[in-house]
């Protein structure tokens, strides 16, 4: 067939040009694929295990597609799934960090997932070792309207799948997360968008009727 | 604070009617996370456990962001995200199909894809259905430059995973799988994004050469 044959010969006319960029960026996505394996606190809906860092970025990339209209309308939504696809690929090499962590052992957690994002961005083409650098600092930042919503998100997430309806609580794994101090902990990220905001509180409150979280 | 009180205010009068509509997205993202618990037959690149189709639809929104440049210059990029966040996700309800599939299976299976899609997207507010229910449908007819980009990246994330640099292969888990047979199934994927087809060539004979696939 023509086609195949026209694309056979671009292939092989460019191909000693990419092949070294390919090589780099193919690496960088296997090696991605560790995320899979970096197990998090939160569990599934359902209970049955652990989520990993990998499904809980897709979870986030499509909850911004779904809860799009909650954000400022100057928020540009692609640059939100780019933030959320990216924000947790430093794990890879710095591990999760426990939500009732220290200031201490977040001073500690922000120096090691610099020095992994450096590491990992590194297997990149010199030239697109930026972008990624400066999306997974945009995120950490959270000075933009787009990290903030990104940041919200992820606080919502695990929120969900905790307490959301038939939700099973995690009584068990984490007995001193009380309905108070997990408000504590998410209302800096989630106060900026009412309706979110609104919608957590009330689904904490209706789990500490049910007792799957302790008023605290 | 002014601030937060501001947003309670907002949060207040605005509630009421957003309640109905964010109650049936969240509907959609907590029925979304079974998602996690849909196996592939592709495993990760360390061979320790099959693949769910959340994490590999995360994956393959960073090879997206990651191979950008290998997409024709007319291809939305933030489409083509969309397009992969969400394409697996009738499997919730119509599950996976093996790669090796038969044609009569392959028409049942997109009957039961097409009542999973009404099925997932319907708890979604009406006026937000088409849109999910488009990108898939998009996906699907592979008619878009979008898609068949999207769909080119779908074929080429488990050849990476199985036989990219370090990969096991399934050689015990797919005897029946040889070079021969996986590239003729990938060609009409890859054959129009040279480089990436030239490189998934290149990849099988390498394993072939190691041993980790049959020539066939």
């Amino acid at each position: 067939m023509t086609n195949q044959s026209e694309n056979d010969r671009i292939a092989e006319a460019t191909y000693p040009q990419v092949i070294d960029r390919l090589r780099a960026q193919l690496a960088f996505l296997v090696t991605c694929d560790r995320l899979k394996n970096v197990v998090r606190t939160t569990h599934l809906h359902d209970g049955s295990r652990a989520e990993n860092s990998a499904e809980h970025s897709w979870h986030l990339a499509l909850t911004a597609l779904t809860l799009a209209e909650y954000a400022p309308p100057d928020v540009n939504l692609p640059r939100v799934v780019e933030l959320l696809v990216i924000h947790d690929l430093v794990e890879i090499y710095a591990g999760d960090l426990y939500f009732g962590a220290t200031d201490e052992q977040h001073d500690e957690q922000a120096l090691q997932e610099q020095a992994a994002a450096q590491a990992l961005f590194g297997l990149l083409p010199v030239d697109r070792r930026g972008h990624f650098q400066k999306l997974w600092e945009e995120f950490e930042a959270k000075q933009t309207s787009e990290a903030r919503f990104a940041k919200a998100l992820d606080a919502l997430q695990p929120m969900l799948l905790t307490w959301g309806e038939g939700g099973k609580g995690c009584l068990e794994r984490e007995p001193d997360l009380t309905a108070r101090r997990l408000l504590m902990l998410k209302e800096k990220h989630l106060q900026a968008f009412p309706a979110l905001w609104r919608w957590a509180q009330q689904m904490i409150d209706e789990a500490t009727r049910l007792g799957t979280i302790a008023a605290g």
